[in-house]
């Protein structure tokens, strides 16, 4: 063994402190599996005075910028967001650093932008921890699956709308009490915006899609809605159903393959599909290639030491070609598609509606969904009073014809209410 | 684009006939992921006047030892057994080509011999499809967890037993029945001895515990137990403690962290744990490691395309490598763990016992499993004419604790006979 690998940590919170415990107490594997020893050059964090464990106090500074222009090996970026998180990763990357993070956000708005210079530059710049953290995906993606070509990936990435909505079904409960439990529990930011509205789900989709289909996507791609006008009436419906409801990140091509959508929004997902099934914290990310068939990766989506273990496995990989003296291909966005918005994805809807309950209801508002090219696949009407309540699910169609559909039942006399409308997901087949 | 990667196909199969499809139809996307063309060499097959659909008929050769020494960039071999697949992948070797093969047979019997001597030849020899078929497994274990610490792997990576105890859960019928009908749809062999016995999943046990703990390990180091003789009652068993049964393929280490365990046999999974609902001819692998807990790969474990999907893969991996000229590091077995027999391994048991209905008979089954050093953890007794059957389940305790405990029970005049026997797995925390 010669000369030390050296790594620079920048970030001190909970992730930073996992990376920093597991690299000091996995050190003799580490260097067993890389060829080389390991060694930590600094570790840059906001305050410095913090106790910090087993870390050589000397390691620690507050002063990143020189950190990340220190020339070490590998840089790791763990603090998150977009500034200085960026100008530190460009400095590192200038510097001649390979990089790895764990940063969603960034990688969602300035992807394209940071994998150019790290391949101007000869570095590797890996970001595995970035979509569900724990979980081997993107490497899988981009290299087990390159032969391949995928048509379809679905992920429940986020932990906490998973979680209430794993509560939400199993309680009855409503979304405000369940929020406030999982606040109560640390599943959920005290202003819990970036998960409940999809933002965080929205950037992991993006940087899966990119991956995925060798385009170029970021945040503003991708269709957002999120989860916090689901209401415990929805996950009644959805259980009388069979289902589930999952906050989905959904990147598919277009039929014609020249094109993707990619979309975050609430799902009735069947109990038969691998997904339902995923629980509270848990993420999973399915994929639907052509010659593989169906693939689904499972595990915890965040936390510090699972996020820790995926960046160890990007450390371990750029170490390697660090001493091979490589660097993997850069992200590839050859395919160039183009991406259409989420009128245009193939859909079936859920719609539960209290209606006037006389004859020629039915007969009126099948026209209506025939008017708009949507096909009904399924009803139920259950009296209510002297009203009647219509469960109705469509057959697949444009997302479009289905929204047109719905704003022209809110204007019928006959419908008097929409109590709910949701996205359904197919069940697969074995 | 410079001159094209060239790739030779050993085996005009199943899985040959879907990888060459795969390289022409994809061959566009394939030169973009690459950075070169590919351009196929040869096929290698049994019979040269079979049809191969769109394949140039001047490729096809029936000398696969030429082929194999025909230096090209990537030799696939997808013929499969001992010999001639070992000969022809040593002379690749020899004459510098990188090898991708699907021979779980092959790796788990000669896996260290074939390592070292692509190393000592510089050359890649990757194998993914050779365990769980189509899921990006062996990859993510070796690349995206090398910097955790992978404490167990448990997994179903038999397709045609997986198939058949999902039918015999469903229809509560025999194994007979259950099997002749597998053979009926294709899903089992006309011989099913190397599926049923669990030769088949030992030689995907053995692979992944060499790759999981870094060392070598073979199919001889594997304890092993079909599923040949599962019966219609252990079935009913299982469903009444809310469990199903699965044969698993499990490498662990030891408390001590300094040997590994690697067993197959049918064992009792709880209904609520991720594997219990992999169903049908779907393979999953379940990975405890220590900071990113559990993790899960789901998906198809054979089948042609699927197959295909990860030989593909590896051919990416292989040909960008040869493009960069570099190599991937070896298989690493720098940690040389003891491999202890399933003796030593902590289980837990289900007994299934028709006893004689008097008093005493409970309190003298349960000195002797005292006597043994093994603890109950539940007793249920229900009457039977003048017997009374017993379904007892044990704490964890060593394997060879549990068999000797069982011995004596069956020497016991009280035991009239232990109509069960099975191993239990603990269920997961979420």
């Amino acid at each position: 063994m010669s000369a030390p690998i050296t790594i620079a940590l920048l970030g001190g919170g909970t992730v930073g402190s996992a990376v920093a415990k597991l690299l000091v107490e996995n050190s003799a594997d580490l260097a067993a599996r890389i060829g080389r020893p390991i060694q930590i050059s600094g570790i840059a964090v906001r305050d410095a005075n913090k106790s910090r464990g087993s870390i050589d106090s000397s390691l620690i500074t507050t002063d990143a910028q020189t950190l990340a222009a220190s020339g070490a090996d590998i840089v790791i970026e763990v603090i998150g967001g977009i500034e200085p998180a960026k100008t530190l990763i460009e400095t590192a990357i200038a510097n001649g650093s390979s990089v790895v993070t764990a940063n969603k956000a960034l990688l969602a708005a300035h992807g394209a932008e940071l994998h150019s210079k790290a391949v101007a530059a000869g570095v590797d710049l890996f970001y595995e921890a970035s979509v569900a953290g724990a979980i081997p995906l993107l490497r899988p993606l981009r290299e087990s699956l390159a032969g391949d070509k995928i048509r379809r990936i679905l992920g429940i990435v986020n932990g906490t709308t998973n979680f209430i909505l794993s509560k939400m079904y199993d309680d009855g409960a409503d979304y405000g009490d369940v929020l406030a439990q999982a606040q109560a529990l640390g599943y959920a930011e005290a202003d819990p915006t970036a998960d409940v509205e999809g933002f965080d789900s929205a950037a992991k989709a993006a940087i899966l899609a990119g991956l995925a289909f060798h385009t170029n996507v970021t945040i503003d791609d991708v269709s957002r809605e999120g989860m916090s006008k689901v209401s415990a009436l929805d996950i009644a419906a959805a259980k009388s159903l069979g289902c589930v409801i999952k906050l989905l990140a959904i990147a598919e091509l277009t039929d014609d393959d020249k094109g993707i959508i990619v979309r975050v929004h609430p799902t009735m997902v069947p109990n038969s599909h691998p997904l339902a099934s995923v629980r509270d914290a848990f993420n999973a990310v399915f994929v639907e290639a052509e010659a593989a068939g169906q693939v689904m990766f499972y595990g915890r989506g965040a936390g510090g030491e699972p996020t820790a273990s995926s960046v160890l496995g990007d450390v371990v990989a750029a170490a390697r070609n660090k001493v091979a003296g490589s660097v993997d291909p850069g992200q590839s966005d050859y395919a160039d598609l183009e991406i259409h918005s989420i009128g245009e994805a193939k859909t079936s809807y859920y719609l539960n509606l209290r209606v006037a309950d006389e004859s020629g209801v039915l007969a009126a508002i099948s026209n209506e969904f025939a008017r708009h090219g949507v096909s009904i696949q399924a009803v139920r009407q259950d009296d209510v009073g002297d009203e009647a309540n219509l469960i109705i699910r469509t057959h697949s169609a444009t997302d479009q014809d289905l929204h047109a559909t719905v704003v022209s039942l809110r204007n019928m006399s006959e419908v008097h209410d929409v109590l709910g409308v949701m996205r359904v997901e197919n069940g697969v087949s074995s």
